[in-house]
């Protein structure tokens, strides 16, 4: 996180049930609508819960028992939306793949559904969902379109007009480079047209859709992570999304093209900005994970399950640089350095 | 907030999949545990969530379709456990009392409930209710005792052993003083036993209790507030809970005795540490609450809805002493000597 950004975190935490808090959700509003280039009317609700909150909110808001969703399951964030609808006992078709396996949209186009889930990078293997295709498909099937982009938000290009989104899930703790504890959803005028009555109190859609009106939330939010929120998406929106979205492809390729002689394997073909998924040819995955963060005090993101041994992660999200990636080419250049001399 | 929380606040957040982080929730764990004396064998849940996240994540795990819950019901905060339930289309029964009704106890050992339900402090009127009798009932019942002491956690006494308390909710913004955003609910062994199968995947106990053996959770925790949350209790189990609320209480009478020639009625009887809320005889109350904003910068506590006009309220939780008060007092007795004289 930045310095600015950590400063506000040492700021008294204001009162926030009067205007001037009201005005600078109201803010936080109009400036995360302008990031995804939402439709006019959209509107923008905000929780205290992480992003899996949100997602299950999601569910709550827009699938009763009497409709059905579809989910494109790539991994494990995929999996989540079905166990969230199977917990629930609605109506879901799980559309499962494996991880490198092409999703041809048009076999849905006979299928019956309400609102499409999708992940717009699936962050267990760094998979970048095409939002697009599953965007034309919703439009053709008049169906909503779910999009989690958890961790593609500021790090793929995600335009809510463009590829046609009506709820779009975000967090505070990946690409905005916030403390954990802010879950957010955009949702555009059709999402908001189509609101049912959610059975969760605390995740209650048109409850929070009323008092957002006055830039307000039903209960109480994490009033500092917004106040961070405010600093950092006035910076953003100075810089524009365009910037944001090719600094980030420019950080990287910078990263990836370093370590291509390295034998690291990308996991997935189809790959997101926001994290690249490494299989190591050599060793289990986990052994190197265990082994970064002893010897050079490097944390490489494990998975979980059954992916531990075959892959790790590099996230590129948040306030990182060159110099930042630098660190861990060269432990990478140097762990294998001793092993294939 | 004191300055070695707000020093937190502008901290990094740390990596918290790991063995550090585990043993920092588990320490959190260990001195709750012991500031609410919990049976051996009580555990505690962390989530990123508001206090209302934390009493519907109660109703989901405890209350079936099959169930009964018992809503003891006095105010704003009553009624949300009834609307909770509702919600849910859950057999509740409404207990409503009206602010200063007595409520008999053992009016409800003929009826047939699983849970009940109560606020320790009802905060929208201050009035402290009789967990130690709601507590006799939950043992001669058989029923779980669910207690929401947000506002009350080191403000009036909560012991769980002493008042057979099976599920304690407490959010991080109250008594503890932290920024808003970390729910937590303390399980007593009973309670634990009798978790059920969640409709809520973001609140489900079982995930949770099973992630918390080794001092995780199943999602995203804010891990910046926990980070406070460890530095807290330290200091508040050093001074001990029968000192805090000694303090809390001296501090209190301090308030109430120096203002009680003032025109100002206690709306309830049962008074709580925790909040004090005032009829102004001659004035409205949202005028007062209006006056000492604009006038004195000071923010009254405005009541919602109904109680607006009738009532507003003072908040005695967190990092107040004396001099904090003496401020209030001053304007209290300039905004009277004004219109006595």
């Amino acid at each position: 996180m930045s310095a600015e950004v950590l400063a506000i975190g040492a700021t008294q935490v204001p009162y926030f049930r009067n205007k001037a808090f009201s005005n600078l959700m109201l803010d936080c509003q109009h400036k995360l609508l302008d990031l995804v280039n939402a439709e006019t009317g959209s509107k923008v609700l905000f929780f205290a819960s992480s992003g899996t909150g949100v997602m299950e909110a999601c569910v709550d808001n827009f699938i009763q028992k009497s409709d059905k969703a579809l989910v494109i399951n790539t991994g494990g964030f995929g999996q989540r939306f079905v166990d969230i609808c199977q917990r629930k006992n609605l109506d879901v078709h799980d559309a499962k793949y494996t991880v490198n396996e092409v999703i041809n949209y048009n076999d849905f186009k006979q299928l019956e559904f309400d609102a499409l889930f999708v992940n717009a990078c699936e962050t267990t293997t760094g998979r970048k969902l095409d939002i697009e295709q599953s965007g034309k498909l919703c439009k053709h099937k008049g169906a909503l379109h779910i999009v989690d982009a958890i961790s593609a938000f500021l790090s793929d290009p995600i335009d809510m007009q463009l590829h046609n989104i009506d709820a779009l899930i975000i967090s505070s703790n990946k690409g905005l480079a916030l403390p954990p504890g802010l879950g957010i959803v955009i949702l555009s005028p059709k999402a908001i047209r189509n609101v049912k009555q959610s059975p969760s109190l605390y995740f209650d859609f048109k409850e929070s859709l009323k008092n957002m009106q006055r830039g307000q939330t039903p209960f109480t939010p994490p009033v500092s992570i917004i106040l961070q929120l405010q600093y950092q998406l006035t910076q953003l929106t100075q810089i524009g999304i365009s910037n944001l979205i090719a600094q980030r492809a420019d950080l990287v390729n910078y990263f990836r093209e370093k370590i291509c002689h390295l034998p690291l394997k990308n996991y997935v073909n189809d790959l997101s900005n926001s994290v690249t998924a490494l299989s190591p040819l050599a060793q289990n995955a986990d052994y190197l994970v265990e082994y970064f963060e002893r010897k050079f005090n490097l944390i490489l993101t494990p998975s979980a399950g059954d992916l531990s041994k075959k892959v790790f992660r590099v996230a590129h999200l948040g306030h990182v640089d060159k110099a930042h990636f630098d660190v861990l080419i060269e432990a990478l250049n140097e762990f294998y350095q001793e092993r294939l001399s």
